[in-house]
């Protein structure tokens, strides 16, 4: 039997959320296993959410990170999907039971039976540690499945930011069937928030840009948003009301959601991707009723449509705006994200764990 | 130039919510009017919220009511749709532009100008107190437009509340498309909801209730819903996880609505008519990212769907199951209302005022 994977990273050791510099061990690499030399690692907003507790109790000692490239270097036996040395990328989720209907369809994270394997913090016999440990570390051993194929046009860190950043935003907006020309707006602008600008441009959405920081404005626009709009407060919304085909939004806190919503054109769409504290938000029904906007939730992608996601990035060279971090500096970032600081992804040089 | 017409009723005097005998005057009948001669009123929860200022400030006295049927007494000049000795009825609205695409397209209720004007507690200059008086009252002057035809074969008093406990669910049922057999839930069973599963289960649908009452299983049953589901916590809902193809709440105050939203299939709807303290619901967004449903609200409908309903339920025999009660009844049923103890609509018989 091969032996566990040393691996080094840094991690939460509490609710605090300060992450510090921590050896651990990963499985060793089995039959449809990869390792994966782990090269760059993006920072969201949920690793801060998770490893705060702010989503209910976690495991410490506690390694997060979702958003993984790297360089396979070492494939179990039975592997087929990769070869020594190719890229490759880990997203949210590391397994699932691959048996019900949704994970067959390809939809692995809303797995029926025993739900997906979050990425990091979900409990795992094959961990040494007892649960999952994320990508804020210098390697990771995935089930082949789970790991995305990076095409070789792509650099590793614009890569990274798509397996959560991307995929969050894409799915919801694939799934309204949108046309050119049609109006989208998207509300909060960081991470994710930047991306579903690039991704709904790409195809051919007019975009309306939401943000609280005026300071954005500049790069939003040469994001490719058709306009911009500076929220201070409820009644910059006004003018929006009924005009949107489509939104989405990102933010992570709870938020005055209803004056947005009602942006959304009647019978549209509206989907909250971002996850506050408790995952509660308020919800106006008055205003539902008169705005007669669907309200929905989304949740990353499955496997499938992941890698469509990754690749379609790399064929139309739609990459994230990052800054490139050395690990020392992550106590740092986390305390930017937080203060909407970021533009508009950190993310981490691994080979400085 | 005629003269105001005497009316009398029962109105609210301040947010205590006693309702008291009240002589007024409505409006002269105009040339686009009609007088009805109301004989049966209905008691919807929202009388209730609306004296007692759940929904936001009002003006006293205001006499409520939005469930109106009589016969009319008197038509203005220009009246085409009416004449004397008709059967009448009245909803939740009385007036709106009728210029705006919302109203030519038969959504008053949705009026983009100047909104809809409510039959009760909305200002309106043509009133003699200032507001719209509603239908806790011996008649009622309307313009024809707003006035619902009545069927000579229904009888006035199961007319009344098909006037907004019967489209208020209707109207969101029928947006969904429902095919035969489809699973149809309807959570709170009282005025609406038993409207809610009458009408589901004529249009051939399974219809699930959910009743924190489980002194109304059997009514409910003899409804016909093929299954009648007790709720006594989140956990009494669990077996019914996405089975469901659609469900409709009635729950006129904040409830814990996740659970129940959580019975709704992936990408299915969720409708929510009942309308909470100030609208506000909380919704949480790791269960909205989960089941995949999509949330939204519906207010009435719009004059021809009333009508269609009205139509529709007379040729099919739809009846509300009421229980008719005098004027001085009225503060009696109310606490009744509040209580779930109403079985299932209280009905005033008009001649008592």
């Amino acid at each position: 039997m091969s032996k566990n994977i040393a691996s080094k990273g840094y991690a939460g050791k509490d609710e605090q959320g300060t992450l510090v510099p921590w050896n651990f061990e990963r499985r060793a690499v089995g039959d449809n296993d990869i390792l994966i030399d782990i090269k760059f690692s993006g920072i969201c907003h949920s690793d801060i959410h998770t490893i705060k507790g702010h989503w209910g109790p976690e495991q410490y000692p506690q390694v997060p990170g979702h958003e993984i490239a790297g360089i396979v270097t070492a494939v179990g036996k039975n592997v087929t999907k990769f070869k020594l040395g190719d890229k490759a990328g880990v997203g949210c989720m590391v397994n699932s039971c691959m048996e019900c209907e949704s994970c067959k369809n390809g939809e692995e994270h809303h797995c029926e039976t025993t739900g997906m394997v979050g990425t990091y913090g979900s409990l795992e016999k094959s961990s040494p540690s007892g649960i999952t440990q994320g990508g804020y570390a210098n390697n990771i051993v995935v089930t082949e499945h789970f790991a995305i194929k990076i095409p070789e046009s792509i650099d590793l860190k614009y890569a990274a930011p798509l397996l959560c950043a991307g995929i969050t935003t894409y799915s919801p907006m694939m799934k309204v069937k949108f046309k050119k020309g049609d109006k989208i707006g998207v509300v909060g602008i960081g991470g994710l928030g930047h991306m579903a600008i690039k991704l709904a441009i790409s195809k051919e959405a007019d975009v309306y840009a939401f943000t609280t920081s005026s300071s954005k404005a500049d790069d939003i626009r040469g994001f490719g948003a058709k306009e911009v709009i500076v929220v201070n407060s409820a009644e910059d919304l006004s003018p929006w009301k009924g005009k949107l085909d489509y939104m989405i939004s990102t933010v992570p806190y709870a938020y005055e959601m209803s004056a947005y919503i009602d942006c959304v054109k009647p019978y549209g769409s509206f989907t909250q991707v971002g996850q506050p504290v408790n995952g509660e938000l308020t919800i106006n029904n008055f205003n539902m009723i008169f705005n007669r906007v669907n309200f929905n939730g989304s949740m990353i992608g499955g496997i499938p449509e992941t890698q469509e996601l990754m690749d379609y990035c790399a064929e139309k060279k739609i990459y994230p705006q990052i800054e490139v971090i050395k690990a020392t500096e992550i106590n740092e970032a986390w305390i930017k994200v937080v203060n909407k600081e970021a533009r508009y992804r950190y993310v981490i040089d691994a080979s400085t764990f």
